[in-house]
């Protein structure tokens, strides 16, 4: 069995992370897959996803904040658009996070959160959760 | 078919590559499938999973050094824990990998061994296996 | 249903992103599956694979560039080879990406495009694509 899911994030800084995780368990629910895998897809390439805490909001602010020192825009960068930081920052962070589906339901670390992370906002960005399964 | 499995790793220092290639393989050969894939999940935010080289040693080491020049420590971080650094290293190197199944093994290259990177340790850590095929 | 394809890509310099996207879309159409996932992945220890613009060739340019900034050549590293940072770099950008199926091709976002990243070429390099769904 599989299914195909799609819902959008509304960014609001140049860098933010927001937390999709019920948008994502949402999709998990609606397929009716119960033992399987979730593959939650940003079709874009300036923005990633990734999973980090949930609990202090400081953990995002400060996973930015050293991207940021990683991957700084750089007068030696050529693509004309001017953002090539946030591409280097989509091909650090990755484009999807594979998770696991265990009894109709995301199967999460205790401290974990799905984050869609934006790198070049504001912008309305969309997201694919592909399930599959039994 | 689909399987799930899980094991645990302890580690001993607080940044440590443990080599879990041989944990994985069983759980490919309990699961019974023989065609498809394996996701290795690591249910954590301040530890990850990675592919890299199991001929030498001192990669895991040479790595290791550079994560932490990447991501040092810094006075600036607001995370009341401390370990925002390790956090910076779990979305660089992320949560998961997905590794291909065939003939009921993993279809690794000749060097490629599974790396689960602890980044705050020492703890007792947990290693989840989904694979999925027939 | 699950088909397993393999081609092969030659790197021309140390550092190179290859578009492998046609490759990926054959492997998938000849997979005759509609619906699913598929698993991209680089047997290899010094290169690896990751979405990004497949518009503007700088982008790629501008990230190999920030990449060997973030993971240069350092006298500290001990591995004989003399090739950690590209090890380096394999660890950080990732070997496999997983993509969505749908209607029987790549569900890509309008800019993104799958690239193989050579991190110590020249060489001859294998790709591995597992296309799995129904």
């Amino acid at each position: 069995m599989t299914e195909l899911n799609e819902f959008s994030v509304r960014s609001r800084g140049r860098n933010e992370w927001i937390d999709v995780t019920g948008d994502v368990r949402r999709a998990v629910a609606d397929s009716g897959i119960k033992e399987g895998i979730c593959v939650v897809f940003v079709p874009h390439t300036t923005a990633a996803v990734t999973l980090n805490e949930n609990a202090d909001p400081d953990v995002g602010r400060d996973v930015n904040l050293q991207l940021s020192a990683i991957s700084p825009d750089r007068p030696e960068f050529r693509h004309s658009e001017g953002n090539s930081d946030a591409h280097v920052k989509t091909s650090l962070v990755g484009p999807s996070v594979t998770l696991i589906v265990s009894g109709g339901d995301l199967l999460l670390g205790t401290w974990q959160a799905v984050w869609f992370t934006e790198f070049d906002g504001p912008r309305t960005r969309k997201i694919l959760v592909r399930v599959l399964g039994e």
